[in-house]
């Protein structure tokens, strides 16, 4: 018998979702004091525990689950690293210089935006009805103001033709899918500066006009070490540091396929005009995983185990269509119909389903959206995007979830090779010569170092595989360890990339759980799940006064002791002041200390979507607390164990 | 009733050790295939998810336990933020350059080693025992070949006097105390350049002279945005991060003191020669907390809980009587005693010792030096270095527990601020001006944004704390927002800064956990405490054939649901090696699965250190393993609960 709290009763307000985020520092412009600097976030007290926990559930769900091999790799990069990548040559933007200015401006943003403003000053000089104005829309208006001027119908043809080429997306700068698609990707520098010429695009900030484009490389630069000799760049993405461990991660797993990588960790991106607050953004934290696949076999061991999840997938025959209209569908029909193309690559899209709806995310904005066959590279059979919607449409979650080839660089590796002196080996062994060389073959690095060992004592024996033993001389063998150089394998593992850049899947989680009370639209609410709640209990003493000392500290050590991250609230000012300020911080309970728990040791508990408040014996309530805050029972049990407070005192 | 186990029957083999690290994948040089860069490394499977398990302990054990507020700030920063802080200017080292091959030296270490070198050299040729070499003077000798070569008396003598100034230590070349103190530091350039010319001081590896000592600035520079007019660096450290969102921790905590910050993250140095393995590194993650004290008042709430805690301490005055035997202390002791100068830092060094211990450092291995008064800054009132015991000798695991003045740079910020027209104020009010005054004075910033927003209504009604009325007209009373510089705040702070290095512990720990089986040194073992072993139990088995898969799956699927990390090897290989390998890999606990498995579903339980084997049914193990791990109980325990294994069938 809960309350019924209407949390759409207010619209999405952004701004008041935002105010909120700075006021409680979730988080804040880095550096505000000095100005700030655009595309650089702090986060503060309850941004890093979010951020932190919603890291600890990934690395559960994914890295201790999977039993995936983890790594940590360095942000800082030698050149040659990413050139040999073609991140140098291509992990670029075009960008324009505003003639007078000097100000830096993307190219595609440039046509995108001044087109944009044209047509909806067209359609208002027209005296058309606008498109009722989305948040996006609003944006971009800010961007370049619209004035109400109509254009001839052809050039509104023309233009609509160049937003929809534009939309219709790329042919990617970036072959290895790691740089985000954008708008524009398939047109060059020199048909952007046609368009700025023919279309006199101008600046929209100044209407000064633009110089030529000119591709802008968005890795940081730096140098390493002393001699100034050595430039590096600060990591784009973690994959490299996967890709170029690949030899040894396989050493690690007995050399067996399938298996996974995966790695927390920063990576930086000099972003020309970063404005979207977290979803664009300079230094950011991603959780990438590469999992290698044979090629041939793309069975998954567990697929059963998500064969009946269900999810909403827009796959590229309704897009084909113009429609938008995304299908709910098992995991397993969408494999069996072929809608998905495999086990691992439906396996992976059913995990990460289930690990966004754990943090929080709204199943109803969630869905995964095939790439059309032109977004794909060329050797890409089938790619996903998990998509949150927010406030800004539907935004990638991190990288789409495609298969791709791994290993295009040759590899370099050390190894310890084996080399026959032939001509001895035969005459010494004659028809076992055979069985012999076969035997070292088979040998892995380890006993190929042992028996190199024993070679530099004067003889090794080595055992064939039907027990046969036989006594080498260094004569016959050397076991030397050399550099090696591959650029063909047995097969080339294809590789699934699920990733989350987690300032978007954090930001977007705290849109979806934002809320107002209906009762007072002032009175905002972060509903975030108690897996994930930076807080997860609020210790209210009724004042800060002595008394209530030994108390606090008493249910203070006892929610330690089971492991409950809870925090006091002794400030001077009312309890419902105190628990709307939680209620912004996203604590989901509450438990208050006054004059009856002096005397009875009794404690009231408050849920905070509900405010539903509940009573019990000190330990009663830290008992059920821990119980929800584990996931053991939800709020519902919880009010079977403890009686509602009717308190004679209404404390908000 | 456990086998007893000799962990020091072989003497500590430090080749050996590294050879394991690098075998496993603990840490590796990273761009190993591109040639490797100094100072770079790649931490892999059993590194990082040891890392992340020391991480998340010092995230319980600090931060959820001492309720600080976390923070997660930005790596890349705008130069003004370095120069206002003096990490620009003096955030150096003393390099010198071989005038032919353009090498690179640290100055410091090259005045240290020649004349280490030379003394060594004079040592042999009087004919003098050399002291027994330990593992650091093996390492200097490497680095500057010895020579058997007299000195005249007075050249010793003056080579001691020079080795014995720059022993100790520092007028800091960084205030702030972030610089690690390094030998030399009261040298200026200038005395170096005098030096090497006076001794004639050359580059032990090619024998050529030295230019004249330049200072190199250890930070990475980068640039900020296209325009490359925003030079930026990559932090040398986090401490900036909390310091400048001071203002906002502070409004966060409700404007009390004292509290914590805390942080874990990326920090960057570009060292001249890096070559200690994870001791000195380019890019190293570090755990740091700032503790704001008042200076006036550092006693610490939970003194109490931590007085009984010894330690082992090497105070001042040991130090100054030339004694190196530390003492055994309670904190308690300490801080009565003065030893330890006040609650706060006694608390922290306790609290360090403990999560030391919690995580496998050997106690005994383990002290807190004070600093001297020479090597402490002039504002620093007591500082201690908790100080690791490894093969090269005591090093320091971060920054020094030093207590130092915050804020040393005035603060900006925006703050509401009331603006009075007295003369107004004065005739309407009269007598109860000043009470008004007092009452809008007493108000927090968001009290005042309520009262901004009244008066732009038209009026704002306050309240007295007597409880008295008053309405105020914008024409008495407005509020702005208003940028504030401030240089002087009621009181400074003191901070207090406990913070790791995570690579050194890492490394620390890795050492303090390796030795040799006593039958056969060639069978490492690393003893990590499960709490923070990358694995706790590895499932066995006996050979990877069909009829196991069930059980495999079962066991597996049975220590996910109890949250425990298993890995499963069924490589082709013997039991025997599969325990020996995961013994290298830190593995607390085996189970294996054989054929009595399969009819009696029993299952064996091996321990990592004794290799006793116990047997159960598998729940039983399952769940005595649960219990092991999560510190319920110790091997002794288990072993009453589950009968010794006498299998027909001996596995290692």
């Amino acid at each position: 018998m809960t309350s019924t709290v209407n949390k759409t009763a207010h619209p999405f307000d952004k701004p008041r979702l935002e105010a909120l985020l700075n006021r409680r520092f979730f988080y804040a412009p880095a550096f505000e004091i000095y100005g700030g600097v655009a595309g650089l976030y702090d986060y503060g007290p309850p941004g890093s525990s979010l951020q932190a926990n919603i890291i600890a559930e990934w690395r559960k769900h994914f890295i201790v689950e999977e039993h995936m091999l983890e790594l940590d790799t360095s942000i800082m990069t030698p050149a040659p690293v990413f050139e040999t990548s073609g991140h140098v040559a291509r992990f670029a933007d075009w960008m324009v210089k505003d003639a007078k200015t000097g100000d830096v401006l993307r190219a595609d943003h440039l046509v995108k935006n001044v087109l944009e403003a044209r047509l909806a000053g067209d359609r208002e000089a027209r005296g058309l009805a606008a498109a009722p104005p989305t948040e996006d829309k609003k944006k971009k208006k800010k961007a370049a103001k619209t004035t109400a001027i109509k254009l001839e119908d052809e050039v509104v043809a023309e233009y609509e033709a160049i937003l929809a080429q534009a939309g219709a997306l790329p042919l990617l700068l970036y072959p290895l899918q790691a740089r985000r698609s954008g708008p524009l990707d398939n047109y060059s520098g020199a048909d952007i500066w046609e368009l700025c010429r023919k279309h006199n695009l101008r600046n929209p900030d100044t209407d000064n006009e633009v110089g030529e484009p000119q591709l802008f490389n968005l890795m940081f630069t730096s140098s390493i070490g002393p001699t100034g000799q050595h430039p590096g760049y600060l990591r784009p993405e973690t994959a490299q540091g996967h890709f170029l461990n690949f030899s040894r991660l396989l050493d690690f797993n007995n050399g067996r396929i399938p298996f996974a990588s995966a790695q927390i960790g920063r990576s930086f991106r000099n972003e020309i005009s970063p404005r979207a607050g977290l979803l664009r953004v300079r230094e950011f934290t991603m959780a990438e995983i590469e999992h290698y696949v044979d090629p041939e076999d793309k069975r998954h061991a567990r697929f059963n185990e998500v064969r009946d999840v269900k999810v909403v997938l827009l796959d590229r025959h309704v897009q084909e269509a113009g429609k938008s209209s995304a299908q709910e569908i098992t995991i397993g029909e969408a494999v069996d119909k072929g809608i998905i193309a495999n086990e691992t690559l439906g396996y992976f899209v059913a995990r990460i389903y289930q690990f966004l709806l754990k943090i929080g995310i709204n199943p109803q904005r969630l869905r995964f959206r095939q790439h059309m066959a032109n977004e794909m590279a060329h050797y890409a059979t089938d790619c996903w995007d998990a998509e949150i919607h927010n406030s800004t449409g539907w935004t990638e979650t991190g990288h789409p979830l495609v298969v791709r080839q791994a290993l295009k660089e040759p590899i370099v590796f050390e190894r310890e090779v084996a080399e026959w002196d032939k001509k001895t080996l035969g005459k010494t062994f004659k028809q076992d010569a055979g069985v012999i060389q076969k035997t070292v073959e088979a040998m892995d690095q380890e006993q190929l170092v042992k028996v190199k060992g024993e070679l530099a004592q004067g003889k090794a024996v080595i055992t064939s595989s039907e027990g046969k033993q036989f006594e080498l001389s260094p004569e016959v063998l050397t076991i030397e360890r050399k550099t090696i150089k591959q650029s063909i394998r047995e097969y080339t593992p294809n590789v699934i990339e699920p990733s989350f850049g987690l300032g978007r899947v954090l930001y977007t989680l705290l849109e979806h759980s934002f809320w107002s009370r209906e009762q007072d639209v002032e009175r905002g609410v972060l509903s975030l799940p108690p897996l994930v709640a930076p807080t997860k209990v609020l210790i209210v003493p009724l004042s800060a006064r002595e008394e209530f000392d030994p108390l606090v500290k008493e249910v203070s050590s006892k929610f330690r002791k089971a492991g409950i991250f809870a925090r006091v609230d002794d400030s001077n000012t009312s309890i419902g002041k105190r628990y709307a300020r939680n209620d912004e911080l996203g604590t989901p309970y509450g438990v208050t200390l006054d004059f009856a728990s002096v005397q009875n040791r009794t404690m009231t508990l408050r849920e905070r979507d509900t405010m539903d408040q509940r009573i019990g014996s000190i330990d009663e309530v830290v008992g059920v607390v821990t119980d929800l805050v584990n996931g053991n029972i939800e709020w519902e049990e919880a009010c079977q164990r403890l009686p509602a407070y009717d308190g004679v005192q209404a404390i908000e």
